[in-house]
């Protein structure tokens, strides 16, 4: 395979990606164990990027919001960071899972500790941790507001159907948060701490709105536009280690093998893909492959990636 | 914390590096069950760094070979992706384990087809699509001669002694050899295969003659001397990233969270360390910590990539 | 060691081994992980046993009641069997678990089908069948009188303080009922199928009274006081197969080996034994062996059983 | 169901049984994994009986040798337990396994230590006992002498072909060997003891001779038609008890539910089962069912056992 020696344009690449995934006809399966995810159109695919320069790149349906279910985790795992700080790590390990993301076996070998903060038992620790000293109200306010900051977008909201059809059907998270709880390893009721899991997986944004939140992990934790800092430039890149080793499940080997950058994924079918460096991207299609990765999500930013020379493995 | 502004020089920072690990008093233990191992000074600290441009700069006890252990298996893999190609992946997967080293557990769930190419079993496979067509010998030492080319350095050999203890002791990989070919993943017969796996393990090297060995993958597959090519681009990428999310174990994930590059450890103490672009490094210090990886070797790196601002996650 | 040729009278055996159980020391630990239960005396012994032929003879502490806790299972199962027939074993399994009593892997990895009607995951799947055109409290009911019926005596009573100590800390079961209900192996809500299953464990009962309520188990399925057949008698000597391989949970086999009689357990420190043909057995000693079993129950038992030739699988 | 009122006479009963088994379509699949076993007729079928008073009771195939395979290991264990006594259990456990008879996962979670002398890997210690102080001949010579003994009959062999077959396909006993070796659990090379293994596993023998072999387990420990004591009357209920609970694999609490008596399976299709104080029976059918266990020859027994009412939970 011939390499590339030239990049091309962004606003070309993302447009040529986004015209070959349109026809594509295999596009996986879309979620249905959340009754509410099983309604999505399995033929939407958006796609956006923002530069550390500044520029907003879209293509196909890339304002429309779907779920982002677990790409909240990189959001919540931030925001818990500042918290706590890495006392956190004494409740929840950084250990890709080897097992699926909803797993309870692990907990069983390891005395109620999560392998990392991106499996759903980790989340749910992280959920517990933003209850202190908080009614779940406000925790979950305090999650929204801070994903409105970091997109710069007060519209973002919490699909509350999607929450409570997740509450009314998440027997095995409730079956993790109990589990844990046995062990001691969380400090509010399990169904506390999942109400404040089960909103923040339901809230709702677009892909435009997804890569401008993810922004401040491409630029060392500095919002690009202002030059804020969120986070340490070694908490951003620690963040984004986590994101390559942990964030696609039991296919993080996988994505890292393939795309080669920081990526989440979520079951509702975006990524959030991160180009330390160079830019925030966001990708959706609903159709998710055997390990619950958005397929054309992961096919697209293997390409992007590839075009762009953007693998962080690269020279 | 204050960020790096401006990366010292890197002579500087090995410099710097060994000096503080020579004041180390808690070094970690050093390997014991192969008894071989267990000879070694856990005084010893060695690093070296050959960098794309050409350089080779090296601290402490550089020159010193030591047994690299289970970081032969980075050249096994691309030495069998060359023989077989992408056909290898049917045979082993590409995942992080969340699973010992030496774990069988795995392999009973996921029907003798081990996680990734890095731990025992995984590795083991490698050896066998090594013999197709060989007899041991001549597969340990085309693998020996192709790190000797790698290396620049035909001196580098093959400690029989330590293969011997190996053999003598192995009986974990002999169960994990026996169980891969209860399910057919093993064409050969199980001996055969761990022959070339233990001497193959056994291969002594210096820090410098292992940081020569790495170049190619630290310059997008070629030699950067020569300018030759050892695998394409792409592969050099896709082996980096599985060097970063299963090079350490059930430790791969903290390496990643606390380095930022890909490494592959062994329980000689040696890490092979590659920053994308910039240069192969190799330390080595004998004493291990918990997950079976050098303590001191891992802190030096985390050490040097902060001085250099060498993390693939920073901008 | 000599064998018995000529068993001593009951009624001596039975002062004899509470005799010798009184002077014990080592008398294991109170279960304190359901509070209510850490508060007994553990120097409470008792014993009783209710002959075919009619007798009742206790020694100790055989008339002070104490928390049958998973005791109940065994009369619980009785009941179901009656309700749904060999259609329950679509739902339970019955093979020993291999696991601790509130083990949750095995759950994983057979899909939600609790391997025994004796664990926890088990007895809460058959809560959930006694369920069915039930509200909880009379499904409470229904099992309370069944076993006051058995026992032929209407004062036994639900402790209604250790009840709502299990319900309150029993995030384990919790976990075990949410995560069948993720499988659909529970028909109704977790926490109304956790409220018959922690209620029928609260009930009350003195050794006499146990020994009473297990005779129809001794006598091929019949109150041997009125003849009235319970169960038929395959289903009684069924239920006597289930108690010996699986109702010391993962003490089964070594219970076997010791004592040799069908036998089931409680946390409570009590234990049912069973002897076809001519007893109903009931002891009792609050602290408990390794395995969550009565650590001086089941040496009382092993006596007694040696002392009277009971073995079934003597001669 | 009606209850049996009066037994019928016993070589009604085995004559009965023969029959209904001979109309039998569906038997099972022949075990093929040892491909010299896949050659055995699936429609044979045979039966013995013999009484503690001294009848021979057959039917069918019952004078045509077969691999008892694991029936071995209930002479084995008799033999070790004769060598060493109860020192044996500090090596192999006594709990049944809840897991299929070749699983390796619960050694590595219970540190090389078998569950049970009935799984293989439990057999394979109990292999390694029996060459303490012998070569592998001697100790397979010790073995068949034993068996010859126990069955007064000294024309039983070792069939040379299945242990050869066994020995070139059984990697997963080679797994199992060399995995307890690495925990120090065997004290000989895996080779040895799996020698040693192999061949009493491919005994060969009929129905009348096995039937004849197990006459001291139903006897108290005695020869019945001597008087000499093999074992104690307690070693004989013990051995019993584990036959009960851990003689049918995974399948263990399924048999003692249906047929209630102690038996011992092989995947030759061959089960020895013991009714204590009565008699010793042994049957044969070559096709298995899911857990490795004779499909007719389970079923045989259970009605033997129902028309003669044998259970030993039955009062």
């Amino acid at each position: 395979m011939p390499e590339v020696e030239q990049a091309p344009k962004l606003d070309q690449a993302l447009a040529e990606v986004a015209a070959e995934m349109a026809e594509r006809t295999d596009r996986g399966d879309v979620a249905t164990y959340i009754p509410q995810l099983g309604k999505v159109d399995p033929k939407k695919f958006g796609i956006a990027a923002v530069t550390n320069d500044g520029r907003t790149l879209v293509a196909g349906d890339a304002d429309q919001a779907f779920s982002i279910q677990s790409i909240s985790k990189v959001f919540t795992l931030t925001l818990a960071l500042g918290n706590v700080g890495d006392a956190l790590w004494k409740r929840v390990g950084r250990e890709p899972s080897g097992n699926p993301f909803n797993s309870i076996v692990q907990l069983e070998h390891e005395n109620g500790i999560p392998r990392n903060p991106f499996i759903n038992a980790g989340a749910i620790v992280i959920s517990d941790i933003l209850l202190a000293g908080h009614q779940p109200r406000e925790a979950i306010g305090e999650i929204l507001r801070f994903i409105q900051f970091l997109a710069d977008d007060e519209t973002i909201i919490i699909d509350r159907e999607v929450a409570a059809s997740e509450r009314a059907t998440g027997y095995r998270n409730f079956a993790l948060a109990n589990y844990m709880k046995s062990f001691g390893n969380l400090h509010h009721a399990p169904e506390l701490a999942l109400g404040v899991y089960f909103h923040h997986c339901a809230i709702a944004m677009s892909c435009r709105q997804l890569a401008m939140a993810g922004r401040f992990l491409a630029n060392g934790g500095k919002n690009p536009a202002t030059g804020h800092s969120v986070v340490s430039a070694e908490r951003a890149r620690r963040i984004g280690a986590m994101m390559l080793t942990c964030g696609h499940y039991d296919g993080s080997g996988d994505f890292a093998f393939r795309v080669g950058i920081p990526g989440k994924s979520g079951v509702g079918g975006g990524i959030l893909g991160i180009v330390p460096g160079v830019a925030s991207l966001a990708v959706w299609s609903p159709g998710l492959n055997a390990n619950g990765n958005s397929k054309l999500g992961s096919i697209a930013l293997e390409k992007l990636a590839r075009m762009m020379n953007w693998s962080i493995f690269a020279p």
